[in-house]
């Protein structure tokens, strides 16, 4: 399976507190890198990876800020250069490894494993009504889903499959989904509302507003394509035009290989801050929610795998969104492919 | 490892106790299928996949005779058309999933994967003596070996092996089994028969006869190649020019890909019908047969899929018949692929 | 990935112990093989696979010297003659199997999987100073590691990854390496010396001299990649200008396939031969020593069998021994690749 993700965008790489003063091994888009924190509290990538054999630094150990081979003790600096061979004197000049830029805004630590010059152009995206508002609190989980990354962006771009999947989350007096409000389209992103009409509230919602399950609410949903790294899922429950009960649900999805995905995802509510019983409520439905998603997605994974297989679905109006996602990917590997193509005819007298 | 089998052939797809009012999934000749039973009693088979995504409709469930997909709710009829979409109102005409012809002659269900419109033009095999008999009694067992499905037709074609992997079944008198008698072929069968000269019983044949050891009787072996699915034997014993026990063994042989097979196994005899330790002891003795056939044959085909590995077998006397029905299977093949490639020729201006 | 080993070479096949009366199985230079001891005490090589169907010869029996296959019972010589195939009389004139050269020098059990006629040119290497001395006492062991057989002579043919692999093995004065004295190199053969400065004993090597550990011993080390089948590695420490107390690593490493290697090993030393303590002592260090060894080996492999990983490593001064050992065994298999599309031209009006 070729890849299908582009590498000019930057990734989630990990959680900030799965990051310390030890090295985290982490396949990203088909490639091994380590991370560390410096003294200094900065993050550092690198290929996993010693220049001297194919040996996995990760299997090393750090020594302050320097990693070193667990095979002949070959030490590196966080810029990646080799500064030290201990069965020789000096250091074959020039040599090193390749390290990624890093940009950390907590939970979540980002990688750029494109083109080493790119990465400036374009800073990680943002994620404006959480990051610079306060009033809300979250929690994190990372999963690891066996599917390629589209499919997750697919599927959350389309919830019409939670009455199949999970019935005990709709509102009592909703038998369908209403039709998509709103699909807007950048070049870049895709967002989509939907405004469900009054209903009673379900038990879950019942459970983390202390509302009575008479209370009749409605909801607006909002789920945004933000980049092929980062899905973000808004749910605003308002009851008799009083305040809106929001929640969201980050979705950092990196690439680890074609055939798998990592999942960083951040469970955020803007009500009821300090009530742990809400935040353990949430935590606990949203990894139910993620778990039953993730064996769903592995199924179909499973089933494109297959000899023979191949991808000829049929698309429904729920799908607009969806289909939006896909083509923006598909447009950012084919410009990076093409210029990458291009390089090479302009290059080739070298 | 390319398919060896031919398709426009009418395979046994389960037995019919198997398909019941619930979705039993099978892949079969590299497919994925469901087979379900509707309220009328009738067999269907569809395609275990859903138009939408790639979600296998086995994850769902009936809604009477209609299958629900778990992912999003699409629900097809028995026919394989699509008739709800549950997001939308109206469904995308002419939408659906392929659904196979069945044949019921229980206990086997058979389907047709080939060609939509050949499966009319021929009937599945008949075993006559069996079919329009009264009087015989038989037990089932359905068993999946992971080796080709030629290499277990070639196998019961040749029986010599008994004496160095089921010695015990061997009657006292006999050190070595008589050539084939005859070799009677058929543009699409082969049947070999071989007489046994007279000998004591063996224990299991007088355990099942209820004759005393040294009751001498002669043997009557038939093995078929009825065609690519199914493979027959039949074995009388006849003591002092008496009636004769018939014990008849029915393989329906699935390809489930080029590398495992299903077995559909009948056996069944035509005498003592009522005595319930003999169907029980013949059961056992033919199901471990059957266990120490299928160690052999995995083995074979590990052997065959080890990497340089070549198909470069001498033949004795005794392959005669195993060697006719593979040329047949081979022959069926080669007109299918030829057909197939006559079509592509004729209609490459589309 | 392709094979990276010559064929024309005496490989070890077997430990002269592992072979006894009865049908030992191993994949060699990725073919099948059994390996058993006749009547005689002679020792037989036959390719596990029966002429008829792909039956293992090695799921079999013997019946005295010869072998019975385990499927319809045909039977073969120890020269891979079939002479008999029980289901008819006489003999397919011609049939039989390869049987391969073997050369018996305890405890090494050697075989010839090259060209047939080309094994009497060259004799197995043999290991002078242990094989026409007495005064060694030995154990063996055998291994398999799931590496390359070039990375285990690589591995072995720089030893400065011990302060970081096996560091309570330096001596407590050394704190480097001392660069390679001499690297002596033949056509087919490398070899290395290093000679250590003066140190006080490390503890095992007081163990296993009795010497205090105060003592103060120079070390000759010497590693030699004598054929792609053989490397030896010779310790010797000399305490006070007195007798040397010598260790010897023997290692045969025979490819199962291109991705793993069969490790024969023999420990021997030549003093105190009659103490069990120390035998044991070498036997369990080594032993682990080995294992760890293995560990990081396998992790090499992973590594270098990962989706677009490349070779492409730097080397350093360290490596030179390894690199000319690299280089002969690419030498010996562009030769054998060579002179195969040779032939072909030559042979191809055939």
């Amino acid at each position: 399976m070729r890849p299908n993700y582009p590498f000019n965008c930057w990734y989630v790489a990990a959680l900030s507190d799965e990051v310390g003063q030890g090295l985290l091994a982490r396949r990203l888009l088909d490639k091994p890198v380590i991370l560390y924190r410096k003294a200094s509290g900065e993050v550092v990538a690198m290929e996993d990876r010693c220049v001297h054999r194919a040996f996995p630094l990760s299997e090393g150990c750090l020594d302050g800020d320097r990693v070193v081979c667990g095979y002949h003790g070959f030490k590196y600096d966080p810029d990646g250069t080799l500064v030290e061979v201990p069965s020789q004197e000096n250091v074959p000049p020039g040599a090193g490894i390749r390290t990624y830029p890093i940009y950390e805004t907590a939970p979540f630590v980002w990688i750029w494993l494109g083109e080493p010059g790119a990465a400036a152009l374009r800073p990680p995206p943002r994620v404006p009504w959480y990051l610079d508002g306060s009033g809300w609190v979250s929690t994190t989980e990372v999963l690891r889903v066996e599917a390629n990354f589209l499919l997750l962006h697919e599927h959350y771009l389309d919830l019409t499959d939670v009455f199949v999947t999970h019935p005990e989350v709709v509102p009592p007096d909703i038998q369908t989904l209403p039709p998509l409000n709103e699909v807007e389209i950048s070049e870049r992103s895709v967002a989509y509302t939907r405004m469900t009409p009054p209903s009673r509230l379900a038990p879950w919602e019942s459970a983390i507003t202390g509302l009575p399950e008479e209370s009749v609410a409605t909801r607006r949903e909002e789920g945004t394509f933000v980049s092929p790294a980062l899905h973000t899922q808004h749910y605003a429950i308002e009851v008799d035009g009083g305040d809106a009960y929001g929640l969201l649900r980050i979705h950092g999805f990196t690439p680890e290989s074609p055939g798998a995905t990592h999942v960083f995802l951040q469970m955020a509510r803007n009500y009821a801050n300090d009530e742990d019983t809400i935040t353990e409520y949430l935590r606990i439905m949203f990894h139910e929610w993620a778990a039953r998603d993730t064996k769903v997605l592995e199924t179909i994974q499973r089933q494109l795998e297959e000899p023979g297989a191949r991808r000829r679905d049929i698309n429904v109006k729920a799908d607009r969104a969806a289909i939006r996602a896909r083509r923006i990917v598909m447009d950012m590997v084919d410009d990076e492919t093409g210029r990458f193509a291009l390089h090479r005819i302009l290059t080739a007298s070298d």
